[in-house]
């Protein structure tokens, strides 16, 4: 079975993205590495650790990651992240914090010790900064070639960034890390906002989980809706929210949910545009092409996967 | 038969785009329409009398268009554009001026009418700015539910520009007209940079052309050797030049050339990335796509259209 790993900032659709994976049978949830974002690195532990419980599978480890950028001393969140994910990051809904505590080994070791173990089975979604897994490429370059795929959710190519016009927010947090992940050669599928911002959730869907009278249920609707809440403030024209890191996992999942462009990817790290994600000119025509970037998306699809895996999870916990 | 416009600032791909019209036996070229970008308009109206007769074809009529931005008062040839075209634009190779005037009918008149009189059978190829567009667009706005279809040599996508990492030059240079067509609504293709970067030529292929022995084979392959010296310098790494304008010609005679993104585009006209040319996203989930973004290419097989077309063309003038 394929192995999963999950790297997240635990905001509100990295809690979705957990739901997701933990609701597909097809992947075994190896771990989650935490990192920094839509909150601190400690507050996307302490979430990833209440959730992972709350869906009733308290087996999957938590281990702690790099805490800010690969060029930065330290981090703090953004006004916008906590208006989006709430001031606890799981917009602000209440829910018991576990009893475990995270993993003692680093993220960047269990990272490359699951590459080592598992090889090509293994496929690592990171659906935050890339700070983790660049960290991990420089102390260990041969998992680039050992790893079966990261899917990551970030970047934008061929629609506006959401930080600024060529800024997508994960990259952002780190580009020179998320250039050295894309420039590496390792196997990337790239689910940026070209995609994501097409896979919205409105308040119908999430009355499905409230109507389940489960504790799961209730917790994914108060945290959904604030979200979608923050949304028609932040993109009012969407009429909904994008279901982000969620559909990241989808694809790592069914790699057939999205329609994809094979292309040798770079991120910008000098100049005004520092951050955007583009094509790498100097490599256009080599014909090996490193990364896939979706482009299109099986929206009625990934929506009635997302709602059908995750209702199931939720109605599970009485 | 499909009746082609050409709207051209008659540099050096510009002289093979009009070599590949008129070496295609699908397109019966009505006019071509004069721009500035790679020269001056009179300049650039001045190549393409001297081309179409020195290529057999003195009933191509050419028409004067607007001599610079629609938000400018005037234009200089920028001297990379030298560099790259030579100072005549035909790459410095002499040849003799034609004698014919160009029309008196000004060009934006001429795509008006001709869009009136031909309607879905117009295909309109513009290779430099869109100021000439954009100003039959406003004076008339009903032509672009009316014309068959717009095949435009512009822009980059996926891929980082060649004035700056954002910005391609043919947009560079009216960004306000390519954003007034981009949000029209007319049924654009762009072949921009992500597909012309692909299609590259080399000294093999123009020594074919000078060993014709013809007055047409040896302007093709001096002009054209001009142009591939000057990409020595401005794109080492590419190994050729790029067939830029001879591509969207090529796309306009037979579509199968490119694989397409469809995608709803804008233009950026505030800001530092000012001219970049990307998918507008708040017509993201609008399903109503109007454009065509050329994001693949089929080179071997275009390369060998290229080579066949014009070879054909340059062999006949002895």
């Amino acid at each position: 079975m394929q192995k999963l790993i999950l790297d997240l900032d635990t905001g509100v659709d990295d809690a979705l993205a957990i739901s997701y994976a933990l609701g597909s049978p097809e992947v075994d949830l190896i771990g989650i590495t935490g990192t920094y974002g839509n909150v601190l690195l400690d507050q996307g532990v302490r979430n990833a650790l209440a959730i992972t419980d709350l869906m009733g599978h308290p087996e999957v480890k938590v281990y702690k990651g790099l805490p800010h950028s690969s060029t930065a001393d330290s981090f703090e969140v953004l006004p916008v992240s906590a208006f989006i994910h709430g001031e606890n990051g799981i917009g602000d809904a209440v829910i018991p914090d576990s009893n475990r505590e995270p993993e003692s080994e680093p993220a960047v070791d269990f990272i490359i010790d699951a590459v080592k173990t598992y090889g090509k089975d293994l496929t690592y979604v990171p659906t935050g900064p890339m700070t983790n897994i660049a960290a991990a490429l420089k102390k260990a370059p041969e998992i680039k070639d050992e790893i079966g795929k990261i899917v990551l959710m970030g970047g934008a190519l061929t629609v506006c960034g959401n930080v600024n016009a060529w800024e997508e927010a994960n990259i952002s947090q780190d580009p020179d890390a998320a250039n050295e992940l894309f420039r590496s050669g390792a196997p990337v599928t790239m689910v940026g906002l070209d995609v994501t911002l097409q896979t919205l959730l409105t308040y119908k869907e999430t009355a499905r989980w409230r109507n389940l009278g489960t504790q799961a249920g209730t917790f994914l609707a108060d945290m959904t809706d604030f979200y979608i809440k923050a949304y028609e403030t932040t993109s009012p024209h969407l009429g909904g929210c994008g279901l982000h890191d969620p559909l990241a996992v989808g694809v790592a999942v069914d790699p057939t949910l999205v329609t994809c462009l094979p292309i040798n990817m770079q991120v910008e790290t000098e100049g005004p545009t520092r951050g955007r994600t583009i094509g790498d000119n100097t490599r256009l025509n080599d014909p090996h092409k490193t990364m896939q970037v979706a482009i299109g998306v099986d929206v009625p699809r990934f929506l009635d996967e997302f709602m059908t895996r995750i209702t199931r999870l939720a109605e599970q916990k009485a």
